[in-house]
């Protein structure tokens, strides 16, 4: 049996396939659901899979389809009964690839679908796993002594500076913006709400930094090179955050660094 | 010719009925274009512009249906050519009429259609009737003495202090937090984008308290007399807000007695 189970959901590629690898090193007895919307062509996922064999189950899950949460954790339950981390992984920054400059480009449909990805789907993955993270045996992070203050499991959804709102000194990209402003809106009240049953479970969002991901790619022109993060430096750097999570820190937003972002 | 032109959004009832008696009231040289999902059955507002002849122009406009908005912003512009004040005051707690108590009660389509009819909405509004703003006469708010700082037009995107991620400290009602939260995300970005031009617009989000209306009334049973507002106290505080605002103001969410209120 797994000493801790993680769920990553975005597996495929960019900084969701870069938690399975680092859990994998790092976490030697910790067992991998790696969730993606299309497991046959995440060719990437399934070689780390069959390098370590047994360890890692790769789920088809779309976040948009709430029939596939529901079915992912009927699954989970089955072959584990219980989870210990969920990390909230796949955005959009806009069904068009470019976030929006101004109000000219925005359309209703681009900012729902945006919504629907990068707010929604988490909600519901948290609304589906939320019963297995309680079940969660603490693999990650720090426990207090004081037994009613314990974690079984913690959320992370992945948000971004640019989804603060007092951070926001440079408008455009209102979809992304907005996707994420809600996305925080949903860790804090999350937080709250399985901040009161025993054991708890920590919610708490995580900005990577700027990552060199399909996602952010073509807006890399103007950022310094040390401030360009490898997928591989971002993960290291939020896995270095996960591990420290307490109930304490649960229901705030984090940068990369540790500090707090202001909502 | 109208000395400003306010348009209401959501004018059927509640405070958006409010907003527009007050402004014929309070503005006497003011028009008023009020829009609603269904004018037919408007008959509260349908007999208000029939007390002031030539003065309302209701349309039909729902939030949901770009090209409603869009259609709304030519027969405005043909009409009038600017718009000095935009209130974008209907929304929904949840298509059940019920806010989520806990995870259990959230679904991905009452997540999405909150954030459709509350968040999208009043951005879509903006998109078009913007550059009518940027024409606006400055009839509403505080004009500085410099002629760069001065505004044409004003946009008030009504939120909720449960929109307030900071201050949210009991949780429950996911999806109209999240909407709400994502809507100040949205008047931030439009206070950035549309106070760079000249002239400028202000844009806002106010916080009515707690009002009797349709949308609050099943919850009114904990709260103290002394804070429940009639719609008519609410608006009267808001438009004194309303009235005071200037561009140095803009980007931020106000209390209806005008403090601020925290992201």
């Amino acid at each position: 049996m797994a000493a801790s189970v993680a769920l990553i959901q975005g597996a495929s590629r960019g900084l969701g396939l870069e938690f399975c690898k680092h859990i994998l090193k790092n976490k030697s007895l910790a067992a991998v659901v790696a969730t993606c919307r299309n497991p046959d062509g995440a060719a990437d996922l399934r070689g780390l899979a069959g390098q370590h064999p047994g360890r890692v189950t790769v789920l088809k899950l779309d976040v948009n389809r709430e029939e596939d949460v529901r079915g992912a954790a009927e699954r989970v339950k089955e072959s584990f009964g219980r989870l210990d981390l969920i990390v909230n992984a796949s955005a959009m920054l806009h069904p068009s690839g470019k976030g929006e400059t101004s109000l000219r480009d925005v359309s209703a449909q681009g900012v729902i679908s945006t919504l629907t990805t990068n707010t929604v789907g988490p909600l519901v993955m948290a609304k589906y796993f939320a019963p297995l993270l309680q079940k969660g045996g603490g693999g990650f992070g720090q426990q207090p002594a004081e037994k009613a203050k314990q974690h079984g499991g913690i959320i992370v959804n992945i948000t971004a500076k640019v989804g603060s709102i007092g951070d926001n000194g440079l408008g455009g990209w209102y979809s992304y913006r907005m996707s994420k402003a809600a996305l925080n809106m949903a860790t804090r009240n999350l937080s709250i709400e399985l901040g009161r049953g025993r054991p708890k479970v920590v919610c708490v969002s995580l900005h990577p930094g700027t990552v060199d991901t399909d996602l952010s790619r073509p807006y890399h022109r103007n950022v310094p090179k040390d401030k360009l993060f490898s997928p591989e430096h971002s993960v290291n750097c939020l896995m270095g955050i996960i591990e420290s999570l307490s109930i304490e820190k649960t229901g705030k937003a984090y940068n990369w660094d540790g500090t707090e972002l202001p909502w």
